[in-house]
């Protein structure tokens, strides 16, 4: 049996095959479970227009979820010589069922089979983003509470500026999820709607009910315009990583701050030893190498969506071969986001802060603007008291106050965690995935 | 008088100065109605907690209202010695009214002015970019009602694939802004949080009310954590250029369609005459340069938020004046798009379409499709349909069919494009625009 | 025996593991026999600065021999509870030979060992680029010879402007890898200098032999300064990328043009069926896919340097754990550019081009400017011609000449091929291959 | 007069014009003078093939002349209607000499015009960037002799690890530079080649001599294809903005290291009260903004080469208006970076080293490798002295050695800044200035 479905007579050369499948088999197996449920909806909505009978159907839809469940179990592969998922879906079908196997193709193309893949998973692998990161925001508030009262200095041009607190440094990432959850729910948004239809990106000529299959599927709506649906691919994975990669941002600038802290020079944390390594020259070294490597894979994911542009961009509209390459570092990038907030969210949970900073007399001086503004209090104008108290240093005559009262909202005293917590909470609950965890099981029989 | 706040007893060289000023006491003049707005409502909650007197709160809020209209009158210029917007509204305050024009600086640092400068900045300049959509997404759509049964030739890797119409080529275009306004309003919502009140990163000793100063501007919340804030710069304006981005991406792939279906090769589209230059050396010239700088200041757009992302990057957390660099390019990043969206509305409006291009036979093949699906209608099983169309174009005995019925949801016979059209109405009805015009023109006494 | 060199009382938890290691094994079997490489001169070394005995060096070297033959046959693994390429060369020393296997380590660090490596490894494949290179160089000059009287239509704006032809064509990306061949070849001098030496990046209290190594390993000069010679990683791999990227960049347009050309829009070349493929709906397309791959690969590979910048980017000075993460996607690099550049020579090799285009009448306005030039060159000015021949054309009344008479170098009829030989000849002629193969060689005992 | 050459009947629309244009009149006074050069030479050669008399030769030279020196003095303004440079000059010509002046545009296209003088501009200008790169340079190497003794931590992971030196530290940025440079001459090389004769990228019928233009210019050679000479377009300067672009990326890690160094945590260095600002707030702050502007600047520097990459990439060959963009960002880069290069020269010629760091307790521990090195020297097996040594530190009965003897190559008692030095003077002996520069003064007449 030919294992290409458009392979007529030529024979393609060897280092061809290789040179253009590449890594798309391999990449095809992310995407296995999302294909048979593609194929499940497609085969329903083809029987309700008549293009199937009700019992190839039924023989079709329990052959389809026996494959579901060999890929669940992780027996699936795709055989040496056949392409991709769709024609490994399609083999196993016919070998045990015969030529109903084939009928399964009408009226869809690759190119929509491939797009409905495609954001069926990226729907549930940003579900499991948004838990990750559900874990990591709580360890930060949990933290940002233990420590509301631990003060550290606070940096500006790394110049030891004011009093701040770790309460504030853990609270501040907490809070800086909220806004990438927001810009990750737009994402999902652009995703949660349903390509399947579109063929190879003009549509059919046959009467296919794309309502149904949105419903089926559990999508927001349709990708109406079958042009826009093909034009989705390359932009829906763009907009995607962008906004894994600002998640990316945050654990990255996170990531210095702990290395940095972690050094002898700062030594306001203390990362427990299973998160540090040695050196093969330097006996003494407690190396933050996981931190290191976070910031690293952080910022490797940061250049995905450039990555993502440079393949797509200055493409005048219809398919391209070219996007099958944003597969190979795209479908990846999940794990390696999830793999990374886990670990963040582990260490942060363990690491030790340094309760005694302030001890330390180079910190003093931060105390100038308490002083300025207590006697801006007092009535003295702003700028006469900054000039007294500038003076006063310049003379070494500086006394620094010894106690800290900031009052206002999201202040040291004052941190606001049950309002970032409800902002979060908020914009997690505008993710709606109970409509389509019940279109799917529904359609598995489940 | 000493031009700059923080000046102390050493002058600063001159070289240096240029070389830190640069083009910010421009860029500040974006900024200038902004900063009022802000200097108006901190006055305000001053009062409020007792460290301005009503009287002062009334003077200060007359001159600062003056000062608006100013600026709205395109007089306002930052002073040659001068160093920045803030500090030149102050001079302006105390010039007029005395020692009072220093107190609006309690509570508060340039940073936070900034800060919420640029908030407000950017939440003005999305609402001005909406707008610019909106007539263009309503051109797109009349364009595709129009031109719905015009036939075209779609393409898959270039090559003639099959039917498609400007119906839906316009369409889709449409549908592009829908996902792009869904990532825009992420933007707003991550811009739309209040900053006021985080000082230098870390708050202040004052008794501030910064859920008063967030009502009074109109934002949705406050960027709580006063060192989350501080770490909002550089984020919030990598978020929006990323959405400005992403409409740019959209407009530069319309372009590169639109110049090369004006190609000899395609001449699918006419441009007006208005709209192509001439050549100095090759007089039967009419080139497509407006939509090939379209298409350039589209792609330079898209550069902008790698541009942001290495200024920022691997910046530990606090303020660095590394961020000013960011406003150069960012600031009028805005006008730039909407200029390019406006002239792209305006050559959509009068670009006109050749309703004869399927006359051309080497369009035929395209209807393959359409007979492969004819005969599995009938019957046919489609893989022996399709080998049975695809022998019978080998041998060169293939006729295509003269006409195109597709029916679904967003084929070439049904756009939806009421559909396309509703949904970005709600999405752009998730703006809240009003509530923060009526708190801007409450402040300015309008 | 422990299987990380640094590693003391405390057990590195197994998660943590598997996220520092990564995939970093996997990458450092590519440079398995230059660490080797680097082993062997090290130890050479050592003995002459009284470190190591002359049988000791004598033993250690036939044994590193040993090693590296078995690496060259494929059969050198790392074992699983070994962290790197350093660590098992080590561990099969030691278990062959016992305690001396641990000399090998004296007077470096990880550091310099990985440093070294990739030096070598990048100044191998650079040499195996440039031959990849030259074979794409020769198949252009050969085809724009074979095609230099075939014309076809030059466009400017994607508008039919002058008459051009094949053999300017294929000549032109020839001349391109000219260039590209100068940027890699100071990519080449970047890398082709020793870091042996710097340890970990501050030097050695051993009195080393620098001077030595960087002979024996056939290095142009040292990274003197061991500082320098750390902050040279990421740094190498950026310029180098960089020039790949530039390689890639000419290969990336070739593929558009020759897309865009395979179009039935065009139809001035035409793909040997073997390179391209069908689609599964359409029966009649034969789709260019492999250029299509082609160029994507191409544009995926001018985002190397991008994600490096990224990953390396304000860091300060010293080595950080960071660095490892650029070898993922920068080692196979060089794999992917000479699969790439083998393809698209075979292909250049085996395409046809059009000899008829210029029969279809769409390209006559193209002589326009050589009626133009006539007139000139008969006396009328210039400007007066342009004029005379732009109304005639907007009249109707244009008649084109029938021949082109091009004689000035570089254009149509005069296409300087030899020079543009001699140019890439000298380029390569700069590259000294033959001192390192030497040096090697000896180092082998071969 | 009619301010366009191209402009026939149809009237341009003023948005249009506005849009078109752009910044590109501004942009062309970077030009204005290799504009006139690239003219002179131009006529010369069109004297030399007949297609101007003797008299008219020397009429338009001594005009061309004229203008030139008006450029120089800073006279030179395009006017308001006026399109481009090539235009004001035309303009200038034919309002003196009348017809005359239009012939210098025969066998010319816009296109090469632009071309030649982009590269006489870039070609003038990487010679303005060495000049500054050597006073850094320079002063680099003084500190770092001058330093030489004055030892600092040197950090891995950000962790105190081994011993270094200012003289190492001032060094190694002396030896960035000469790598950098390598990149800036292939960009030279890729730079010193003539477009001129390429017309609009396809040559010309009249008989050119391009070897001429390319000898009277000082070239190195020719783009000899014509069609090379237009695709060379963007690619230059791509080439040109990632040479630039990897200086920038010395100096911005370089002046994050001052940064740091220079905070509180640190006290490494001390910044010139000059070169620090204070805060409106905080009155002790002496804040590192130029070096942290330094750094953001060369950040954005980094930025322009994936700006030009985004613009360029996936254009099919031949011109598009969209070239002209690159110029806004590319033309001022190099005043940019010769003025950042000019500023850390002042500074780091200024800056104060802290002599007694190693006088902090913290980092003692740093001189372990020593210690496991000395033993090793006394005969102790590497791998057992790393233990003996690092048990002790854990036992904290550690006590470091006081003095460093590193005596190898490039350590820190022998910096080898001598062979720095001869490195950084063959390269910069590889750029051949004279030969323009006597070819352009014979052009002027000097």
């Amino acid at each position: 049996m030919s294992s290409k479905l458009w392979e007529k007579s030529v024979t393609v050369d060897h280092d061809v095959e290789s040179y253009t499948v590449g890594r798309d088999r391999e990449m095809d197996l992310y995407l296995a479970p999302y294909d048979v449920l593609g194929s499940l909806v497609h085969i329903t909505m083809l029987q309700s227009i008549g293009l199937l009978t009700k019992p190839e159907l039924e023989t079709l839809t329990a052959e389809l979820r026996n494959i579901y469940k060999v890929i669940e179990q992780g027996d699936f592969k795709i055989e040496d010589d056949i392409e991709d998922v769709h024609s490994q879906v399609e083999l196993m079908l016919t070998r045990k069922l015969g030529d109903i196997g084939k009928k399964i193709h009408s009226g869809r193309s690759r190119n929509d089979q491939v797009l409905v893949d495609l954001k069926l998973y990226i729907r549930s692998r940003i579900e499991d983003v948004t838990k990750a990161m559900t874990g990591l925001f709580n360890v930060l508030i949990e933290q940002s509470e233990r420590y509301k009262d631990v003060l550290m200095p606070g940096y500006t041009h790394l110049q030891v500026a004011m009093p701040s607190s770790f309460g504030l440094w853990f609270g501040a990432y907490a809070e800086s999820l909220v806004d990438d959850l927001t810009v990750l729910r737009a994402a999902y948004s652009v995703t949660n709607r349903n390509p399947l239809g579109s063929a190879a990106g003009y549509g059919s000529s046959f009467p296919l009910n794309r309502t149904m299959t949105t419903r089926l599927l559990g999508f927001d709506s349709m990708d109406y315009n079958v042009v826009y649906a093909q034009m989705g691919r390359g932009k829906t994975e763009r907009v995607v990583a962008q906004a894994l990669g600002g998640i990316a941002a945050t654990i990255a600038k996170l990531s210095f701050d702990a290395c940095m802290f972690n050094s002898q020079n700062f030594g306001f944390i203390k990362l427990p030893d299973e998160y540090t390594t040695g050196s093969s020259i330097m006996p003494h070294k407690k190396n933050p190498d996981v931190f290191e490597l976070t910031r690293a894979k952080c910022n490797k994911l940061q250049a995905l969506p450039y990555e993502i542009t440079l393949i797509t961009n200055n493409l005048p509209s219809g398919y391209f071969r070219d996007l099958q390459l944003i597969k190979e570092n795209f479908l990846p990038a999940f794990d390696s986001l999830i793999e990374i907030i886990s670990m963040v969210t582990q260490m942060l949970s363990e690491v030790k802060v340094n309760t005694e900073i302030l001890k330390d007399s180079r910190y003093s001086l931060m105390f100038s603007v308490e002083e300025v503004n207590r006697l801006t209090l007092e009535g003295v104008p702003f700028r006469d008291a900054y000039k007294q108290v500038g003076l006063a240093i310049e003379r070494g005559e500086f006394v620094p106050p010894t106690e800290v009262h900031h009052t206002h909202e999201g202040s040291i005293g004052n941190l606001y965690n049950d309002a970032v917590k409800a902002l979060y909470d908020k914009v997690l609950s505008q993710f709606d995935f109970t409509t389509y965890h019940n279109a799917l099981n529904s359609l598995l029989g489940r």
